[in-house]
């Protein structure tokens, strides 16, 4: 792992934006915009849309009044001409393997890639889970999975950040307490997982029209969904035991997931919730709700993870429902929270 | 107009949809898959979509093990090859301007069509507000506007139908009773009409990606809406004194026109009553509420247009509601209320 | 069981709710006046709503212009002034605790009952799982469970039919086919259940206000809801085993139930279709959709109880989804279905 | 008007807020809680809810972890104690009533009342919209409306606010510019506005159930709606000329009003977007959008009041599209900004 060694620019950071037409893109665009310790210096539309500069309020009309930045076409030259500290690649996982790399090599900026280009270890597994090989296996190794709860100080001295699925976050903060503690078998772990529709990003697709999402609920990536090897990775699961099922809500944002985990030895309620809060307790935007379930409406808009149980004593399990806002907490909430850490600034820093 | 001799077929008339997979397409094939007295023998995509005959219920689930008819691409042979005595056209207007000259003189079918094509009288006006000129001029004469409340017997002995555009059912029940009997000005008249979403058809449009519409309403089409000329015509308002704002709102189905008129004479609450009553009272799917407004939910789901209004004598002037379902009786409920008409069946058969 | 001979009467059965202000009231109602074999001849609030005869169309406008029935408040004078040959109890379990017994005393008529007071066999699992003594024990061996995909005959000759929950509906249909068989071991099925909140019933409650609900998504009842023991007894299932959780979700209608089932044997896709296919192909109103999970979309608004499923290889596990709508299939549509049964009419009779 | 000079407090203002626990309530918490210039010393429910204090935290699972205010039952001893330099009033008109005349005498505090019980002028239009005498007219005269953009010395020098109300703020946005300037002429102006449900409050009504409102749209309050006077009121019209129709969407959140302005001369597009950029350039939460009208996702989540408009030249009309957030610039986020204006502090401080 690189470590790496902050800028001693003598101010604020600046940070650029590539793919900001996307949800991610624009919350990130929201939140940078607004944050006391950084400078948005630079928002790129990612190669595949159409060319010309165009004001970023002009792409999303809740930006009208509130800044002049233009999205620019991304090259190499107009972000070089940036000077930027830091990137955030808001970009499908196509586009990041490509501009990872190149940003590595040809800028010294810092790099927070929200995409899956580089979050599992093994190149031959990302191979398998996302149909393609991987065209910059090198860089597995540098990149450390930004997941501030776990990794603060790698996320801090990092130069290539991977940031967490949106799925994957809602999972792990559910199930890594009680993997980790051996308070759950790693075999017949569940997740029912439900999100709502701007995880699935802004692409026009039949399935996320209005008419066909309002009123409808489905499952979908069955046994497939790339977040899991991820979540098995993660929470030290075999892959080939951990159940994955996500669904479609007629919610714009938010993720709620109901983890079913066989318990390994007599842990009890309260038992439980002192592993959650050992975990995270010291962290800033989990919340351990002990035996009050957390609900989509606890957490969307924040940057809070929300956990609750319940132990079901006939059958030795627990039922975990954790919660979050895909595009905050599951994408770019978690984005600035781990920049935050690699500047050294307040982790909580520009978030709601 | 053409006098049409129904056919003297024994048995159940063969009808035939065209466009069968938009949103009023499907619609009508659920209508007429339950309908009594009539076989749906026909389905067709229109020349846009893709080639190649598949089963209906592979395009819209809601149909498994319901039929087991097979959208096949449009074209002459394959209508021919259908038998119908009547077709449906569900195709936007540049289609069925294409298509409706064809079927009149290359079959014997009678013919529904629920575009706006054949709906002005003056192939002038349409070039106006559609942008394009009218390429089969001499059907505008042949055809009979298809408002079952206002001209039963002409639909019934028309070979070609026009049926209405949704808000235009909705702003014409409330506008019609009181302009017709000189009890409202002619000057002055507005209606804001909102509209759920499957109004706007079935293509992808951004706006009606499930994440940007949810909790979202909007005007569009401000004094530029299609509807606006056809509402004037039928209402008897000039067209430059009428103003019509078009909202869309998160809904799927459902609008809901708010109009506001100027009374010319004294009318009160209980001559405006009258009034409507005279005019709907006999009719089988127009309700009269009175002075109780009704709301979307009162006819999602049915062929009813609900209309209600208050007096407000400060201003002399009512304030009139109508609604219904626009995928019913703002479009394939109406045009199956018209084909009961032509065929000499009950005016409500086959509809909820 | 009461082997029930159907009354002779010479036309067409006259049926009545009670409980018609509430949802699966109010769907019972819309569904029967539409029926072409049964006659709606009174309907009637329980006794815990306001005193007096009001029009049906009051309570529920969608009725304006439909019915002219009065909804009384319920009175044994009253049902039997309407002299019913079969009554259905749309009320809380702990009016038809009161009522089934008093209608099976006092009057012939054949009655099914939409609560859970009948469903269970036993009065002390029932005391169990409402928190109740059971009132009407002697009555639980005379109630037929009216799940008319598996008891078609016991049903059409039960003098009273305990109408099946809405969970239990959607699950059992998914989870008895693989069990009965011994494809699947009964120890480790769970049961994750998204459901509209209509199946919450008419009351207000805060969390089902339109600003509370509207975005968000919440996990209830965990280990706790009543449906379970009812799901656990006719799949076959030890209830201690069985694990079963209900979510809310923010649609009014309909119920998507994901079930995690560990299979038994070596069977694959092909085996398991043909199980379902067994059990259903000859049903009306369950479709097998083999390896398509059905959405909620697909059948509401309809009878339909939709299933589809795919085998997990690397865990043994099958994942089935089966869909309802809550108000339909899992309540009235399912107690006229059973009505059907009863009367000798055809099973899908008054059902879209 | 009370020429108040502001409290010399070395330090953060102290705020507190009645009636907390309501929606306007809750968002003010939110915003204050994260407000950087005064510090929330205080939060009481109004007299009608249940005793005790209880952490705001399980009266609104939101705030889990984000502060330990406890909801304290209001008295004037509770408020005393809380020694606060302003106190929010988030009540229904009648507890305004009572309690700001006792809070007036009874403390030093400056209030700001969120309830229309001190927006109009005359305790005798007062009488007649909100059909009960309005007990402290001496307060009338003292009270100042709160609209920041039109009357910012006054309310910097109040001690007593009212804040506007939500339909009121989006009306008059659109109308005052064109009104005061003479480019409207004052008879026949139309606001046909749409609401979300959060507008209605927090208590259980039965359309506001999710089951009612979800799907569904309706008009209400027509001719009657108490905003109907202030908004005439502050744009100068005539209350008799002036037609006001609300409507309720099936969203949680935002305005949205259509207003229909004859225009009383010549001016066109250009003019009238000249008048808005005078009214509201130098202010931070109106954002003129010119011809593109505002939909109410760009102000959702947000403090900003959006207007755009459109000419209509045939009809000599100008309709005008407003749209804002009803809790935010419609209720909690203008109150904030008034208090903001009241302490010297930014106008913007604390908003999003």
């Amino acid at each position: 792992m690189n470590n790496y060694s902050q800028p001693g620019a003598p101010g604020r950071a600046r940070v650029g934006v590539i793919g900001v037409t996307g949800y991610a893109g624009l919350e990130l665009a929201r939140l940078l915009l607004g944050h006391p310790g950084v400078t948005l210096a630079g928002v790129f539309t990612s190669g595949r849309e159409g060319a010309g500069a165009r004001p970023l309020a002009e792409r999303a009309p809740a930006f009208a009044g509130r800044t002049d930045l233009e999205c620019v076409p991304l090259s190499l030259d107009a972000v070089r001409a940036a000077a930027l500290d830091l990137i955030f690649l808001a970009t499908p996982h196509e586009v990041s393997l490509e501009w990872v790399p190149r940003l590595w090599r040809e800028t010294a900026a810092r790099l927070v890639d929200l995409s899956g280009a580089f979050r599992l270890r093994d190149a031959e597994e990302f191979r398998r889970w996302y149909g393609q090989p991987h065209t910059a296996p090198e860089l597995l190794a540098e990149a450390v999975y930004g997941w501030p709860e776990r990794y603060p100080a790698p996320i801090a001295a990092a130069r290539l950040v991977a940031n967490p699925g949106c799925y994957a976050t809602a999972a792990n903060t559910a199930l890594w307490p009680l993997l980790a503690s051996g308070a759950a078998r790693a075999a017949g772990v569940i997740c029912d997982a439900k999100s709502g529709a701007s995880g699935a990003g802004r692409s026009l697709r039949e399935d996320l029209h209005f008419v066909e999402l309002e009123s409808n609920c489905k499952a979908y990536g069955v046994a497939t969904h790339r977040h899991t090897p991820e979540i098995a990775a993660q929470a030290g699961l075999p892959v080939e035991e951990f159940t994955f099922t996500p669904h479609l809500l007629p919610v714009a944002r938010g993720i709620l997931a109901t983890c079913y985990v066989p318990l390994a030895n007599g842990a009890g309620a309260a038992e439980l919730e002192a592993l959650y809060r050992r975990a995270y307790d010291a962290r800033p935007f989990v919340r351990v709700r002990g035996e009050r379930l957390p609900e989509l409406r606890d957490v969307t808009h924040t940057n809070f993870c929300d956990v609750g149980f319940r132990v079901r004593e006939a059958s030795r399990q627990a039922i975990v429902v954790s919660c979050l806002d895909n595009l905050l907490k599951g994408a770019a909430g978690q984005a600035v929270q781990n920049m935050n850490l690699m500047l050294g600034l307040p982790e909580g820093a520009g978030l709601p």
